[in-house]
């Protein structure tokens, strides 16, 4: 999946980078917030200074911070645009369960220096060549705008300073509902009346906007900006509507656009976002990734704003998915070998392992049983527990008619073949 | 290069494995020695214990013991014979230095489970193949096994419980040189005549023996072979010869065979090695990784013998060697794109971006400079930084006629294609 993943992150000119496992301390602290602050894992000092429990070092905890410290560190190095992926694990010191790891993986992919249109046009499309190429069918890129929820936050009557509030309610919407959501605006001290009015709104301009099944869904969102241009019209959410839209118009032609909707109702908790927001769903799942344009986080280390654009997908929670719908092959799922060679007797092992050398240069994957196999279950055994399809036996026999059995694991058909030319039979049945 | 290794050791049938970056520190404590308690990264207890300085994990620090708690923890789930690769990076609290790093990665294979000279045939076959894949032509795969090492300083005179500290002196041949063993065996207590006896063994070995320009490695190794047959002839390195003379007749119709030598002064310090050792080197540089039978240290969770044998290679050092001698490709080297599509003005951002699309769908690497290009320098400095080949350009003349104009960025050439069918003439153009 990860290959997947690479494959078209470097076709779209991403590259790659890696940073360190840890960071100086300094670099991480406080930069999370204090819930951040506690879950980050932090290393004693070397050698003597051990003893005082002082630390000087944190694991990683996600991959934007470091991006932020390479940039400042490089930025005379690196290209004008820089466009990099990191698939790299971070660690969280919480306590483990169902679907939280002290360990896991983030795959992000960054654009720094650039507020083109072009950059949020591109990362849409990588994300769906992506989840395209993994065989999703269903999956939606849902994007929206922070200057397009502002504007409507500002239409409903709710003050700008209780906006970020009213945004992290709103993010529950998927999870909660829509009266879930208004129980929690009122939790929140958002007046109930403007908290409806906001609802009412968001109801509204769908009516009739629903996308039916097979609709283009960039002309539908095209559709949904026209309508919230006029309903909002103000001058926070104008030059929004026109962002999204210069966005949109890049993707129509491209094979992403069925897949992307716009959805006003998108919040995406993250305060740091300043521009189009995103988020790739899959239906009855949810969430399997997100991102945005954050102008103001990049540059935390150089004290001036740098602009920014990114998506991160949740690498465990998509292999958790195909997993549950059996998506990978199941040669990759199990870590596969493709033949398993088996030899009868002491004086079959070197042709043995001469067969498998044929059969990898033919890009097989092969495996040899390493002991002579006396008893036939042993080698059996082992061929179904590394998966493979086929096993190649030799014995002495085989060796006296110039020959190489090969028996078909699934259908435990055996057939003999000529030794000469072997390998390019069985990777023919390998193939089939 | 990891990709590489990878494939290799795919086709050779070892399993990907990956452990977590932290172990229960009682899991890595004691296992390294001493000193090397001293370089383990110890991190501090989550939460309101932080404050007493105590530590609970500790980094990864090597990939063999995560393997044998692994092996212990699910060998009822493991295959009979289990072949694992490993590719992480690894932790020591040393002083960082030239060539020394805090954070590195390790590369191991291990087979588990299967006392055979096929398996030790199979990884000298796997590292061969990774080297012949990675282009070097000049690396040597040197064998030899403790037994013989045994044998020849038990011919020696040299008591057994001197030979650990013997084969620490020896193991440093290759850096200060026959006098400067003798130096350091004398300091380590053994008896000059002793030494000079050992010494004058293992040059007459060779007399005659030499490889001659060309001549199979294998079939030299297994002349010396039958050489230290008759000098040692005792009962400890009757069974070593016996066993590395298998190991060599399995390899002899491999590719390989060419670079596999017999060194019987090949050491390797760890003092775990119960069988066959190896090392791959390259002439004028030293080793580049190594390996060999362990057959009492894949069992210390489980407090019984479990035989094994491994191979790991040195990535950085390999890495380094390939930058100095020019031979990753350019294109690897900077994490190159293919094309930089460029357009002149507004009206062909949008086919700027479609003509990106479809040179990705033909697998090229393609960026798009996000910009509008009023001034043409900007892009070009750009594409440079990429290290593109090729630049496609479009514009308001461009899409008048129907065009695309492409520059080649070396030659500076710049033809134009007709629009429709540009992708694959820019596909030619980058391959060629």
């Amino acid at each position: 999946m990860i290959g997947v993943v690479r494959g078209v992150y470097e076709r779209y000119g991403f590259e790659p980078l890696e940073t360190p496992a840890f960071e100086n301390i300094d670099t991480l602290l406080g930069k999370y917030g204090e819930e951040g602050n506690k879950l980050i894992f932090k290393i004693l000092k070397r050698g003597e200074h051990e003893g005082s429990g002082e630390a000087d070092l944190a694991l990683r905890y996600d991959l934007t911070v470091p991006l932020a410290r390479v940039f400042a560190q490089y930025q005379n190095e690196l290209p004008r645009f820089f466009k990099r992926y990191q698939i790299q694990p971070v660690w969280r010191a919480d306590r483990p369960a169902r679907g939280r790891f002290r360990e896991f993986y983030q795959c992000d992919i960054d654009a720094i220096g650039s507020t083109s249109p072009t950059v949020e046009a591109e990362q849409i499309a990588a994300v769906g060549e992506v989840f395209n190429r993994l065989r999703f069918a269903d999956f939606k890129i849902i994007v929206n705008h922070r200057g397009i929820l502002t504007g409507l936050l500002d239409a409903a009557g709710i003050a700008r300073e209780q906006h970020e509030t009213a945004l992290v309610a709103l993010d529950k919407l998927d999870k909660i509902g829509e009266k879930g959501v208004e129980t929690e605006f009122s939790a929140r001290g958002i007046d109930p009346a403007r908290a409806s009015r906001l609802m009412a709104m968001l109801r509204n301009i769908f009516a009739g906007q629903e996308a039916a099944p097979g609709r283009d869904g960039v002309m539908v969102s095209l559709g949904r900006l026209q309508e919230l241009g006029s309903v909002l019209g103000s001058t926070t959410s104008g030059p929004a509507v026109e962002n999204l839209k210069q966005i949109l118009s890049l993707i129509r032609a491209m094979p992403v656009a069925q897949h992307v909707y716009l959805d006003p109702r998108l919040a995406r908790g993250l305060s740091y976002y300043t521009g189009a927001i995103m988020e790739v769903a899959v239906e009855g799942i949810g969430s399997l990734g997100g991102g945005g344009r954050y102008d103001n986080l990049i540059g935390m280390f150089l004290g001036r704003d740098v602009p920014a654009c990114g998506f991160s997908l949740g690498l465990e929670r998509i292999i958790v998915v195909m997993t549950e719908r059996d998506m990978f092959p199941a040669a990759v799922a199990h870590g596969a070998v493709d033949v398993v060679v088996t030899f009868l007797d002491e004086g079959s092992r070197g042709d043995a392992l001469q067969l498998a050398t044929e059969l990898r240069a033919s890009a097989l994957r092969a495996d040899v049983f390493p002991e002579v196999a006396r008893k036939f279950e042993k080698p059996l055994k082992y061929a179904s527990a590394r998966g493979a399809k086929l096993m190649a036996i030799l014995g002495e026999n085989e060796r006296a008619k110039g020959e190489v059995s090969v028996r078909n694991l699934t259908t435990r058909e055996q057939t003999a073949l000529p030794r000469v030319g072997a390998a390019s039979s069985i990777v023919g049945l390998a193939r089939n």
